[in-house]
């Protein structure tokens, strides 16, 4: 079974990075939790200040697809819904490397 | 110190991403030996069938700029180059999170 990976882009509005950041850090503090989260990596963009990216690895496609029916992550998603503009998605298939 | 990291998006010409894979992940096995490098992560994309991304977390700036001086690893991407199109980069600071 092939790994499945994301890049998840969430555009924020102004000044709101940072209380996104502190609440998606917090959510992946659950990932150590969760079945099949390889990688639940916070970023935020050099180029531009209203920018976070997420960087996700599951051990497949139906793992991560369980992880999105977990209330406490669903929770945290919903509060932070009023500090977010837009969001973008890079689907990828991990095909291996350094650290996974 | 803060962490560095980038997406870096390889576009190739037609056919030629499942060779350039194989190179990149030669070169993601020479990143276990290489100080600060805590991931190289070689994606396909999901969408587009000539697109690779490599996913890099430094422990700081100046760890990644000390590899691009590694001979091995420039060999390995000048042999590369006639299978690319084009390079895109995303500059990120990774701010914590699950498997880093």
């Amino acid at each position: 079974m092939s790994k499945y990976g994301m890049y998840v882009k969430f555009i924020t509005h102004d000044g709101k990075r940072e209380e996104l950041a502190h609440t998606l850090l917090q959510v992946a503090e659950m990932m150590d939790l969760v079945t099949g989260c390889e990688l639940y990596v916070i970023n935020q963009s050099i180029e531009d200040e209203n920018v976070l990216w997420v960087t996700e690895v599951w051990s497949s496609k139906e793992t991560h697809q369980a992880s999105l029916s977990m209330e406490d992550s669903k929770d945290y998603i919903t509060a932070s819904l009023p500090l977010i503009k837009h969001v973008e998605k890079v689907e990828l298939q991990p095909l291996g490397g350094h650290g996974i």
